[in-house]
This record gives structure tokens, C-alpha cells and sequence, in this order.
């Protein structure tokens, strides 16, 4: 079979996407029978768009030999089957969404944006074609979180918790605190290292793993909106209108804090950990005392967790672990989407 | 849609399948509009089949109602789409799955015995219906290992190693061993917790874990027989032969080379796990020592662990972690199978 693609957004993740698809074509082509087209390619303000399949030389040159083609219109216009995939970070990707699903095909969000907005965006996404929406990188990057926690409650096991660390960022902060290191020069270093966003703010606010969670306790059938999440940033509300400069040359006011606030947990065998978690009541995103040997007390650096309890599994939960952020695993997350909605759609 | 299910065995793990489905039967018609038939229900000498779907009375009252219906004759006749489900421990079964792969049904499997043996076996079930063919509980039971290490092979990444401990029976084992208690009564101890199948040495014997492995090397694409597969059982080929009772008798005459080794571990921060491990070039199912503070060694009691290590998943693994036995999140590992066939075969 043949699978049609449009994809919005060639950043880090959409360009490694793109390479791994070109150089996995054939290999799928000959063992699979699937043969993946790119007919589209957009960034913000380009698109390059064929209903034949761009060349691999369009591909390779994109944004440079790109035309003004309109991401809605080309979406209008894919052959069948196709797969939209949202692999930007904006929320305003919502309608091309809605239109692809409508139109029977699927979409394949690596972008959380439209699925941890209002509860009724999500609601819309899901009555345009919750059969065809694939969302696994959405949490967890390439670690199989989503699809695990989908098929935990579609053969009727109940979710009792959930409870992880979902920012490698944050996760990379807290194990230098733990290794006695000052906040200030935690986060710096991890500015430097490229794990915070430019504005490491957008990381130190927890709205990035609130959007995670949300997108976790929506699988789970809960309806919430996103001012319900009870979210602890861990910078004061102050800072919060400084330029970058300023607030970086300002968080060492904020070391004494936090080193007692680690001295004070590991006083108690314990470490800080940001966590996020579910329960059938409840969305809490803040940072706490675990214990040292727990499984997300003895998480390191930039991995991410989930522990999943359940039904099922009450007594000893699932675990997932590994790295949760990338441009090379999200990449193939998106790629394995890609598959299993075209293997949905063959016909 | 519908699909039309036939089932071999009816164990604890068959059992447990139906219950599920029959619980969620509703729902997922409502929710998903798919509408689960049983046809077919078998054990080794009896068999319920009806093309037009088994009533719950029949279903409920197997095996007391049933006739003796051929399972070959009955996958003969499935209405299509189907999925037949191999919730058997036997090798026998082989001859049966082809024959469904090969009138275009699914086939699900439990059973690992058909995957794991002679080479020839395995490739003459992937020619037959290679992407029609389900065995996530095959290995880890519930736990998403075969589906994880599947998306990391499409996608094409590169699996340097995986490493893991595949029995909760041996997990128990050593987690007792740990803990101070002589190889004899921890044992006895899980005999009499119901751990260990009737004759402990079919665990102790590290066969069960050998076809585990054999089935994850597979998947990567390596071609091996069962022979080939480094294999260390942790009694000796001397007490092979002895009965049930006698083996028991003298096992405590063991203790003494455990207590050792455990002892030996533990001087150097280690512990002993049963461990298996895939590479591009081997595969090795042994007792050995690992740091007490790893992945694998601050393992607890019977769960399960994987650690894959991929080109992508290189610096940090992938680690997927819980209970990998137990007849509810094995039938649910089977039902979220028999789901996704479903959907593969929709048409």
C-alpha cells in the first residue's frame, strides 16, 4: 500500500523524522509492502506541496525551494490514504488537525499543544477521528507510554495512579542538586548543555510537564481543563517578568533554598524529584521528597519515568524509563505513529 | 466491524481472556464499534465451534458442554475476518496457525513453544502471515517489550543489547537468596507459593527464559536454534532424572554453592540475577552478578526487566519494568492483540 504524508514543521524533530523515513523507505517498501510519499513538507511561513510526491532533491533543499503553499488547502487536497503529521510546537496546528481526521485520514501529533488546551479542542480532535489520532511522542518522547496506558484500558483495567518525571530538563537539575550542586549553577549548566529551552522559565514553570499530564489523565477518559492541574513552578512568580538575563543573573537568590530544601530530604534518606501525577481525582505536577531507592528516587539526569499502577497491576506496577526528550527518538516515535496508522488505514 | 475469535486453551490464562472479553464485549462495541464473536473454544481433547458465534451459556459452561470438534476442521471454516488464539502450552498447535495466517485470519499467541523451537518452524509461520502474527505476551507477559522492540526495528534503529530477567520464578528465587535464605528453602517456598510449574526444575532449568530469548533474537532478524543458545540451568544434570519428591529431598545438598556465590556477590557491591542477553552475535541465559545498585540488580522479588540498548537508545537505555507473569495481565497482554488484529484486518 501506498501512505500519503504531509508534515508540519521541520525543526529538530521533523528534519531527523524526514531522514529517518528517507532511509528506511526502501527497506519498508521491500519488507512490508508499505510505501510512505511525502507530499508536503511546512514550516511557519513555506510549504513545498505535490499531490505526485515531492522529489528527494525538494525534500533535501526544503525551506530553500519552498513555495507560500497553504498547509489547509494542500490538506484539502491529499490523496488517500494520508497522514497529517503535527510535528511544530504550536497550538494553531488545531484546525489543519481537525480537517485531516474529518477528511478519513489520520494525523500523528508529536506537538502537545492541541491535545492539553481546553478540554474542548480535545474534545473536537477526538470527534473528527479518535480511531485515527496517534499521539505517543506526546509523553515520554519514544518511550512506549501512550500506546502502553491505551492498551492497558481498552481490554478494561482500571488506572489507579500514575506518577513519573517527564522533563529531562528538570530531571538533569535535580540529580546536580542531589550531587550538591547550587540551583543556580544546576540550571545554568543546563542551559549551556542546550536542555533548557532559551527561555529556561518555559522549563522551570512545569507547563511543559503539565501538558503531559493532562494529555495522561484525558487518556485515561478524565475531562479537565488545564487550570485545574495543580502545578508548583520552581521560581517565584517575581521573576517571572524579567528579561532572560536578568532572571538567570538573579536565581543564585534562590540557592539557599533549594539546598535546604535537598539537605532536608536527604536528612530523611529522600531526594527531590519533579513529579507529575494522576490519579482518578487528581493532576499534581510539583516538586517532592521520594525516597532515594524508589524507582524515581534513583532516576539520573535527563531520563524520564512513569510508573503505572493499576487494576491490574496494584500490587507491583509498570515501569518505563529512558531518555524522554531528543530529536532522534521523538523522531522515530512519530515514524512508529506513521506506520501504525497506515497499517490502520490500508484497505 | 466484527471479529470472529477461536481459541486454543483454556487454562488459566484462557480463562482469564474470556472473562475479560466478555466484560468489555460491550463497551468496546459501543466505544470502538467493534464487535467481538467467539467461535471457538478448545482444549485438548474438547472443543465448542460455531460459526455464528458460541452463546455466553456455552462459553460459560465450557468445557461441560462441549463436543469434540476438530480445531482444524473449525479453522477451516472461521468466518472472516478472524483471529485464532493460542493460549496453549504445546508445540502441537504450529500446524493450526499456519492454517489461519494462511486463509488471511490473525493469529495471537500466548504460547511460546511454537516461536521458540526449530527455525524452519518460525519461518514457516512468518511466511504464512508475518504481519498478521501477534506475541506481545510472549515475553514479559503483559509488559509491552515485543511491541516496543518492534517500533525500534521498523523505525530502523539498531539493537546493540538487550538484557534482562525473564522469569518471576527465578526472580523470587534469587531475591530470597538475597535476602540470606539457603537455595533449598527458597525453593520450596516458591513451589508453595504456586511460582514454580509442578516440577521446579522445568524453571530452574532456564528453558522458559531459552525461548524468550530466542523469540526477542528473532525479531531482530537473527536466525538461531535452540541448541545454539548459551544455556546454564542452576541444578545439575545429575539430578535430571530423580523424581519430583526425590529432587526436592536433596536439593538442600545446592545450599552450600549458592550461600558462596551469594556471598562471593555481595563482598563486591553485586547480586545474583538470573539474567538473559541478546547481541547482534550471542545469546545467553546464565546466573550472574550484577551491581546490587543497577537496573537489574535492584530488581524485587518476580518482576520482570528489560534493558535495551539501541544506536538511539545508547548512552540510556530503554527499560521496561514490572510483573511479567500472572494469568490477568498475561489475557490482557492477549486481548490488546486480538484488538489490534482487529484493526490491522478491518477492511
Amino acid at each position: 500500500m501506498i501512505i500519503h504524508v504531509l508534515q508540519l514543521g521541520v525543526g529538530n524533530v521533523g528534519r531527523a523524522l524526514v531522514g529517518q523515513i528517507l532511509s528506511e523507505r526502501a527497506e519498508l517498501k521491500s519488507r512490508r509492502n508499505l510505501e510512505i510519499v511525502f507530499c508536503g513538507l511546512f514550516n511557519v511561513n513555506t510549504g513545498a506541496f505535490s499531490t505526485a510526491g515531492l522529489t528527494a532533491d525538494q525534500i533535501n533543499s526544503f525551506p530553500d525551494s519552498a513555495g507560500h503553499e497553504d498547509p489547509a488547502t494542500a490538506i484539502a487536497q491529499m490523496p488517500k490514504p494520508f497522514v497529517v503529521v503535527d510535528a511544530t510546537s504550536s497550538a494553531a496546528t488545531l484546525p489543519l488537525l481537525q480537517s485531516a481526521l474529518r477528511r478519513g485520514g489520520a494525523a500523528v501529533l508529536a506537538n502537545k499543544k492541541p491535545l492539553a488546551g481546553l478540554q474542548s479542542d480535545f474534545d473536537a480532535l477526538m470527534r473528527a477521528g479518535k480511531n485515527r489520532l496517534y499521539f505517543e511522542t506526546t509523553v515520554g518522547a519514544g518511550l512506549p507510554i501512550i500506546s502502553t496506558l491505551r492498551d492497558l484500558i481498552i481490554t478494561g483495567d482500571k488506572i489507579e495512579r500514575m506518577t513519573g518525571c517527564f522533563s529531562g530538563t528538570l530531571g538533569y537539575i535535580f540529580s546536580e542538586i542531589e550531587a550538591g550542586r547550587p540551583y543556580s549553577q544546576a540550571v545554568s549548566a543546563a542551559k549551556a548543555h542546550g536542555y533548557t529551552e532559551p527561555d529556561p522559565r518555559d522549563d522551570l514553570s512545569g507547563i511543559d510537564v503539565m501538558r503531559k499530564v493532562i494529555i495522561l489523565a484525558r487518556l485515561t477518559g478524565r475531562r479537565l481543563e488545564p487550570d485545574t492541574v495543580t502545578l508548583e513552578g520552581i521560581f517565584p512568580d517575581s521573576m517571572a517578568k524579567l528579561s532572560v538575563d536578568e532572571f538567570m543573573s538573579k536565581i543564585p537568590k534562590l540557592d539557599e533554598e533549594f539546598e535546604a530544601r535537598s539537605c532536608n530530604a536527604k536528612a530523611q534518606g529522600n531526594v527531590l524529584r519533579y513529579t507529575a501525577s494522576v490519579t482518578p481525582k487528581s493532576c499534581v505536577v510539583k516538586l517532592e521528597a521520594v525516597p532515594k531507592n524508589s524507582d524515581i528516587g534513583s532516576l539520573n539526569g535527563p531520563d524520564n519515568i512513569v510508573v503505572i499502577q493499576t487494576e491490574r497491576y496494584h500490587d507491583n506496577p509498570l515501569i518505563i524509563k529512558g531518555p524522554g526528550a531528543g530529536a532522534n527518538v521523538t523522531a522515530a516515535g512519530v515514524f512508529a505513529d506513521i506506520i501504525k496508522a497506515a497499517e490502520v488505514l490500508r484497505d
